[in-house]
């Protein structure tokens, strides 16, 4: 490949004519407020990734910019899921955000070195592939460029100034260029598995700075503009074949069980004194611990769960209800607030309604296009397998109750005035859909119930036996995660 | 003092009635939306703290509670002003937070053992009545309490069970109950320093369980009912005389001052070539610089941050456009979200506009109350007063043109496509109201150029010459500074 060039008067009036359009287009993006662009910078030592950032400070409102760089994992980092870390700092809707060592920069250093094996370089791969379509999917544009020396240039001494700069810049303090072809070959690897229809590698030759300025701008514009014009079209997917779950767990649930209120008082001691003891418990420090409570309006979830909070350290507990995305977080994907509550080591957060939302109410009331929700499954399995890999119990509790039995709760309520206040309209309505919801609960059973996060679903028409078998489950399923971590 | 204590019966009765009380008065506020309330729960030893917690979380709706302890500043949190560990984890609005271990807890601590000396403290605490001033003029509610034991209950031994959670829950690991006199004495000096008319504190006898969370949660029920009867009533406070500043900075301000394109070009090259230097000095990571730029529309701003943010690595660098709060942003304390955004050691961040729209539109346009905008001076002197004391540079400018330049400016930007967006009806608006900013800028001038974060006023009549002006007064000033840590 010949080498790119441009001339000096080229590149001042090419840059002027860029600097303009960009500055529309990142006007009308924050505007628009959808999804961040994101801005992948890679590439080969020296090829300017740096320097290339800079130029867009000069060209760019440095008021919607975001640089982000992330260094090897350090602290609470290396104890979180891996992907953590880039979902907290997701740039905001309608930002960008250029990324120095992104999520592909750890993998690839470590399997240029040899640190890791083909094996775990292609499933890390795979992991990121699913991380990025799930951004595509919920409206962020990502741009992933590497910046390319040619054969000759790689071995031309960098000028002192360049050096220092880089050297500056550089996030892998012990990388030398003798590594070159290591990486040149690890980075084609990457290139094959990760360039996706929605994100495609981008290679950028760099050997001269113009060319390569102009030429990152160009793909930057194009991709806001394509964004801008998508974003006002409409785009609403035709409504796909969906078979539904066949097994009816809901309706098959044994509603019956009852509990005394003798029996009740004694078993709710028992668990809760064993509960304390288990959190208590010096492994419980190396894992953590995420109860995900749905259910119909009015199944107890929460007084299941004010009996589980009595067991628990306050200050290492988090309960955080659900309730409809707020403007912001409705620009943003659907993950990202339940991302950014994930619980850290030691800790323990309850969801009352959760990332489910995704694939109950928002499917039943149509809040979201069909295909999201129908991807969305995976996804979440994704989200909870990656918390399990970093030593999160994830426990999920379905609390039924019968469409008589809900009934009689909503007059109880309207009469009640601790109560009151959680009937309202909305209740009443949800109660027609009935089905929907039913249906949908059995297909989110099908496709969500893992064998690192299954779902239990409880039958919640008497109250005290669900507490009680709620608490009873959390208390044998952390005992069995503490007893295998011992054997470890 | 008699102990007062409370029969299993009428704790079981006053509870039931207490707990539908405060659900209701915890429901409204969430609605309301206004400040959170904040409870903090200090006392002697054994005294139940951690108890009267869980307490309230059985009896509390938990989605809408927060927990928080601090223990040492740990980490960034050393480096960091001491109270910013405390503004950036402020409960949303709407909602409760308890604070076991508060921002008194380590001077207390600290002064009980002899750590600090009595100035030390006093001063301590002194920045902690400005802080919880600020929070309830701002709309939050605090209720600090005190767990009392009387004398004779304190030497009694605590049974197993309480001293193992005790042991659990307490923060101080070598802290022994031999110290009692000393914290006594302490949280005296405290009461006394502390109690003012929106945050008293307030002594709960805790020898007997029953009484102690009765009592706590009327405090907690009256506090909120006060609240919400509060915030349903108008309470706009007369308009106060202000005298306003006399001296004119802003109209005796040289206009005339002009820099050539070819020395432009020249002291340009030279201040960016200088701060790119200075803020790669290793005695930066020490420190962090905070700029705040401030002027008239049109003055010029976003160009004199581009030719700064053009020397500066773009992983430590922020630039934070201020628009008017978000809806969320609105209902707290307006300094929050610049405390969130304050510099890291080794970062810079570029405020473009900032916290001083208190005093300037908000105060303009009538957005706040003028006992608000009038408090405000002293408050935004505390903060930057914080940031100085641990380490942030924080220089302000003031970009002055005058009202004919304006026009010309106004008039161009009509015409040029890539300024265009940045004219908006609003900008035509604010020029009718011309003297009364002049008027806020030599008010704010007058109240806020402390020795540690003076103003500085520059004539932008001329691009060039206000773009070399504020690099090569950023650059003195960082350049200074790093000097001055030196001698340290």
């Amino acid at each position: 490949m010949p080498e790119q060039s441009l001339d000096k008067k080229t590149y001042k009036q090419r840059s002027e004519e860029l600097k303009e359009a960009l500055l529309d287009a990142q006007f009308e993006l924050k505007r628009q407020q959808g999804g961040p662009v994101l801005i992948l910078i890679s590439g080969n030592d020296f090829a300017g990734k740096a320097e290339l950032i800079y130029t867009f400070y000069g060209w760019l409102d440095t008021r919607r910019l975001n640089t982000r760089a992330f260094n090897l994992p350090a602290g609470i980092e290396k104890r979180m899921p891996r992907l953590w870390r880039y979902w907290r700092t997701l740039p905001p809707s309608g930002e960008l955000g250029f990324y120095l060592g992104s999520w592909y920069h750890q993998p690839l250093m470590r399997f240029s070195r040899g640190q890791i094996s083909e094996a775990h370089f292609q499933s890390a791969m795979e992991e990121i592939v699913r991380f990025e379509t799930l951004l595509t999917r919920e409206g962020v544009s990502i741009v992933k460029l590497w910046l390319h020396l040619t054969g000759p240039d790689t071995s031309k001494k960098p000028s002192a100034d360049t050096f220092k700069q880089t050297v500056a810049m550089r996030e892998w303090g012990d990388f030398s260029a003798a590594d070159y072809d290591q990486v040149r070959d690890a980075a084609q690897r990457m290139e094959h598995l990760t360039s996706t229809e929605a994100a495609p590698w981008i290679r950028v030759q760099s050997s001269d700075e113009n060319y390569r300025d102009i030429r990152v701008a160009e793909i930057i514009l194009d991709t806001l503009q394509q964004r801008l014009e998508a974003d006002t079209q409409e785009s609403q997917p035709p409504v796909s074949d969906w078979p539904g779950a066949t097994h009816r767990v809901l309706q098959e649930l044994d509603y019956s069980a009852r509990l005394s209120k003798d029996d009740y008082k004694e078993q709710l001691e028992t668990w809760q004194a064993r509960l304390r003891e288990l959190v208590r418990h010096p492994r419980f420090n190396r894992h953590s611990l995420l109860l995900v409570f749905e259910g119909s309006d009015a199944a107890g979830k929460g007084g299941t769960i004010r009996r589980i909070t009595q067991c628990l350290d306050p200050r290492h507990l988090r309960v955080h209800g659900t309730a409809a995305p707020t403007a912001e977080e409705a620009t943003q994907p659907y993950l990202l607030r339940f991302w950014k509550r994930i619980p850290a080591p030691g800790n323990v957060v309850i969801f009352d309604r959760s990332h489910y939302g995704r694939v109950l109410v928002e499917r039943v009331e149509g809040f979201c296009p069909a295909t999201r929700w129908q991807q969305a499954y995976q996804e979440i399995n994704d989200f909870e397998q990656q918390l399990h890999q970093s030593g999160t119990l994830v426990i999920k509790f379905w609390l039924a109750i019968t469409e008589e039995e809900q009934l009689r709760r909503f007059k109880a309520r309207e009469k009640s005035s601790v109560k009151r206040y959680k009937l309202t309209d909305e209740d009443w309505r949800n109660r027609e859909k009935w089905p929907a919801y039913e249906q949908a609960v059995n297909d989110m059973v099908a496709h969500t119930s893992t064998r690192h996060a299954p779902w239990y679903l409880l039958s919640s028409e008497d109250k005290r036996h669900a507490r009680v078998e709620a608490l009873k489950i959390v208390c044998e399923q952390l005992e069995q995660r503490l007893e295998r971590g011992k054997k470890q």
